[in-house]
């Protein structure tokens, strides 16, 4: 997608060796959690990969494309959404009253439009209510039945809420049970699994988007961070754009995803700096687990986290593409950060 | 509260002025909107000021009573809510369906300590069922007839839901639906009215309190950004205390109270002009209208509006009182910002 400043550029210079194609970048994750290569099967730990690489490459080849920010993000989490293998859409988590209740939320950085469900439990893709609501609805938030009632109201395809159940999950609130009811607190992976989606556009926008069931054994109508712009989902085209997961009560009061971008923009700060700084200084220091995919308008991909592993994958500016798992993966420096500079 | 440090520099050093007690401070607000002297009675106007300069006062004096910042904005919000007057608590604004649904949040500065709830019906207090979310419960945000369900669980005071419903409400609805069906959008004072607290306690702790019925009319769970920690309620000892009020999307959009602290906390602004910059010039600049009531950790009190007026009130540290609706309110400069510098 070369534009007439590119164009003329290439041919006054076309010794340049570097593109001048408007940057675009992508990066996803899949949960952030006790992942470690004992923990997972070499089964499960093809799938995983196999799909974090086909939605980044789907997503960046969209990009390439000139398809807008938005329908990116909206178009790669309905994929994994659609996935059994993660806390979203088809494969969520169950809560203390054995139900689905789903939260997503998008951001746009070069309006701050916003939209976001808390609690639904029938439209099949979550991330399409929170699309609706930022499009369709003077309302950024939408709860509940009413988010449920909204999202039938704008045509989006609804399910009985046991579609998103799957025998991993059932077998996973049972466990959490019998645990509660030998009062034990809940301590472990039951709180991840979240996706998100960051992309920079050709048009040279940033937009986030971020979809989850939630925790194991959550009551109470109890909300996560993944529907709260500024705690697991921010865009700003001034400073950068932000997908979080893990413990959401940590994300939420540390204000991560815009306290990552407010680092950026009122700090000066390279965007992994910035990241780094909210998720190994600030959240790790309190005890608060989980990660970050972040975009800055250069193109630049940062994935942070503080836990044992995060399913993670970037294509950056540069084209340099990272798929990963486990902390040491290929490609991640220490502490739990990947680098991809654009 | 002279504390050794004080009582010492006083023995040596009695013909200094100052005070040196620990600076304490509170500022609330009960609103924001089309607040002219033409738009209020005498009467009505006497009543507003009366209440807020009451609850300004009685928190003040509590806090010169060692009190902690979250017993004094519980209290203080409690007063408010209870109130006719304003729309939290008895009082509240009527959704959609006729009904009402009320949202609260509290934020402590120390330890990021938050809780919330959205869109409970039958608690009498919601800041009450907010500081038990906060005290009580392993979340930040509970929702709907689970967060009911928690505050009974608590022992709160619960109230059928038409204990909350005023004549004038019910008339705003009425008005509300005749323009709806007429084809109008909402475009007034059915969005404010959001009660609001910030304190500074002796222990030099930050604290901030939201409470609301949201706006007339609202519908689909509609959460706005009261019960949202950073967008309409922030508290970090390092920055600020924010509680807001105003066309809620815009808020958590600009995620105005942590923006605030941000700017404060990143860039070393005074609290008055970051709060200036964020309710002036980003807010105005995009249509967002409303205000927040704001201290810093010396004891400055800003309370800054776009509106025509703003109910409020705030005691710095110096012990400077201002209580004021409109925007030319003596102590007011232009622009509807109130200054007081501790």
């Amino acid at each position: 997608m070369l534009q007439p400043r590119g164009l003329l550029l290439l041919g006054l210079l076309s010794w340049v060796p570097v593109s001048f194609a408007d940057p675009i970048a992508i990066a996803i994750h899949g949960g952030a959690g006790t992942l470690t290569r004992d923990s997972i099967t070499p089964e499960q730990e093809r799938d995983y990969l196999a799909i974090l690489n086909t939605a980044v490459q789907q997503g960046y080849e969209r990009l390439q494309h000139g398809a807008i920010g938005s329908d990116v993000v909206r178009e790669t989490i309905q994929l994994l959404e659609n996935s059994p293998l993660f806390n979203a859409g088809h494969g969520a988590v169950l809560t203390f009253n054995g139900t689905h209740e789903l939260d997503a939320s998008m951001m746009l950085g070069h309006n701050l439009a916003a939209g976001a469900v808390a609690g639904v439990t029938r439209v099949k893709n979550p991330i399409e209510a929170a699309y609706a609501v930022l499009n369709y609805s003077p309302h950024v938030l939408l709860s509940g039945a009413g988010a449920d009632e909204f999202a039938e109201s704008q045509g989006l395809s609804m399910v009985d809420n046991r579609y998103f159940t799957t025998l991993g999950r059932v077998e996973a609130l049972e466990l959490f049970r019998t645990q509660y009811n030998h009062g034990k607190v809940q301590s472990g992976d039951e709180k991840f699994g979240t996706v998100g989606v960051v992309v920079l556009d050709t048009s040279g926008n940033l937009a986030a988007g971020t979809s989850t069931g939630g925790m194991t054994g959550k009551r109470w109508g109890r909300i996560g961070d993944s529907p709260l712009i500024g705690s697991g989902t921010f865009a700003d085209n001034r400073s950068c754009a932000v997908s979080a997961t893990g413990h959401g009560e940590f994300f939420i009061r540390w204000q991560v995803a815009s306290d990552i971008c407010a680092r950026v923009r009122y700090q000066g700060l390279d965007l992994l700096v910035a990241a780094n700084q909210v998720i190994h200084d600030e959240l790790a220091l309190a005890g608060g687990e989980g990660g970050v995919v972040a975009i800055d308008p250069k193109g630049n991909a940062a994935m942070v986290f503080n836990t044992e592993g995060m399913y993670r994958a970037s294509i950056n500016s540069a084209g340099d593409k990272v798929v990963g798992i486990y902390r040491d993966h290929a490609g991640t420096v220490n502490q739990g950060q990947d680098v991809s500079d654009g």
